[in-house]
């Protein structure tokens, strides 16, 4: 939400703005990435780290690490408030960051939900575009009781967040190196590369570029929020220095 | 959410197909309007009517006017669960709808967050467009704890939903008529008529065209919501005949 006298800004925007602070380099595992921020009451904390690990270990996120806040707590002008924790994970729109500090134009179009079937990612049932939207999509879908996150995680069918961004076809090596660089450093959340000038799950991709498809890094909150705990996430909520994180899963 | 075959669709592709099935007339008042579905507990049933009555004698909804539905009904290819009541609205959509069949090419732009300062509307926060999302923006933004519409009738002062549309400059005499139509007929949702060429509550507008706001029917949901209530609302789900609806407030 806006301050008085803010004036309403798109999501993709507010992404370029932090994609350019992305400075995490996955050969060295260094440097900074863009984190999303939940909140749930302390009680729930532990129960809530066991789904978030389960969800992360069945590779439905971007990777495995956390940073956790306690009360009082400042993360990027956010305090958490009395009785809180806070739980901060990596956002996907981080792997944007790296591939444009690799030189690579990558355009994060939409935020949806991707069906999956056998373990397989079907297409895409929903989306909001970013450029198009002042809220985070990835944020309003999970609220939305449209994901079946856990129901995928146990029968290996279900619906999960992903969104979608677009690199010029040109630079298909560069991309291929750079993401497997990103697997090297446990960054497991590419869940499809497109091919050059074809659709992507269902999705259209422009002209002479090719797809890339990255689960959400809002997953595990979903899980959490099925299981009836209460969280409050707020996505790309900041940067994170990538040394001050710990593995979960 | 889609069916296994179903594609993608844009809520603008949506709206333009149920705006043509409108068929109100606000100076017969006869004829179909387009309706939103809630579901609630049947225990809950005369707390969410008393709420939805208070925030359409508030005036923020399109009209006071509701279809209620009982476990087993059909309404538009949904049946209502056991132990669930159905309560059927007037969505802002039956507007656009109305103007159309006025001849006047009225554009549904976005749904979005209005900010209300001491009963007068200041601005925009939050905006989606409809042509770049797959789900209504007024559905997935009601679910976001971003609205204060029970603060809102309480002080004067919060946040509720409401949408934009744009109709041509030329047709501004016949817009005034339509409204004042709709206005005569109960429907007294229309927050902001916009001038020509000139942004409405910080919104752009197309060059020769007006912006009109409209407040949005799931206001009523949002209190309810805000109030405990376990609620699911179907934004635009169907259309109704308006003779079957009875006034609330």
């Amino acid at each position: 939400m806006l301050a008085q006298d803010e004036e309403m800004m798109f999501t993709d925007a507010r992404i370029d703005s932090i994609m350019y602070q992305v400075t995490f380099n996955p050969k060295t595992r260094e440097g900074d990435i863009i984190a999303n921020l939940s909140l749930v009451d302390k009680k729930d904390l532990d129960e809530t780290l066991e789904i978030f690990r389960q969800v992360m270990y069945s590779g439905l996120s971007v990777c495995s690490y956390v940073k956790l806040f306690d009360e009082g707590d400042i993360f990027s002008g956010l305090t958490i408030p009395a009785g809180k924790a806070g739980i901060t994970t990596v956002c996907s729109i981080t792997i944007d960051g790296v591939l444009l500090k690799s030189g690579i134009p990558a355009k994060p179009i939409f935020g949806g939900i991707v069906q999956v079937k056998d373990r397989v990612p079907v297409r895409f049932t929903d989306s909001i575009r970013y450029e198009c939207t002042t809220i985070d999509p990835l944020e309003v879908l999970m609220s939305q009781d449209l994901t079946s996150v856990r129901e995928m995680m146990r029968t290996g069918s279900g619906k999960i967040l992903a969104n979608l961004r677009e690199v010029p076809m040109a630079a298909k090596d560069d991309v291929d190196r750079t993401i497997n660089r990103l697997l090297t450093a446990g960054f497991y959340g590419i869940l499809e590369v497109g091919e050059p000038n074809s659709p992507v799950l269902g999705a259209d991709v422009s002209r002479d570029h090719m797809g890339i498809i990255i689960t959400g890094g809002t997953n595990p909150m979903c899980a959490a929020q099925e299981a009836g705990i209460p969280i409050i996430t707020k996505a790309i909520k900041g940067v994170l220095d990538f040394h001050e994180m710990k593995k979960l899963a």
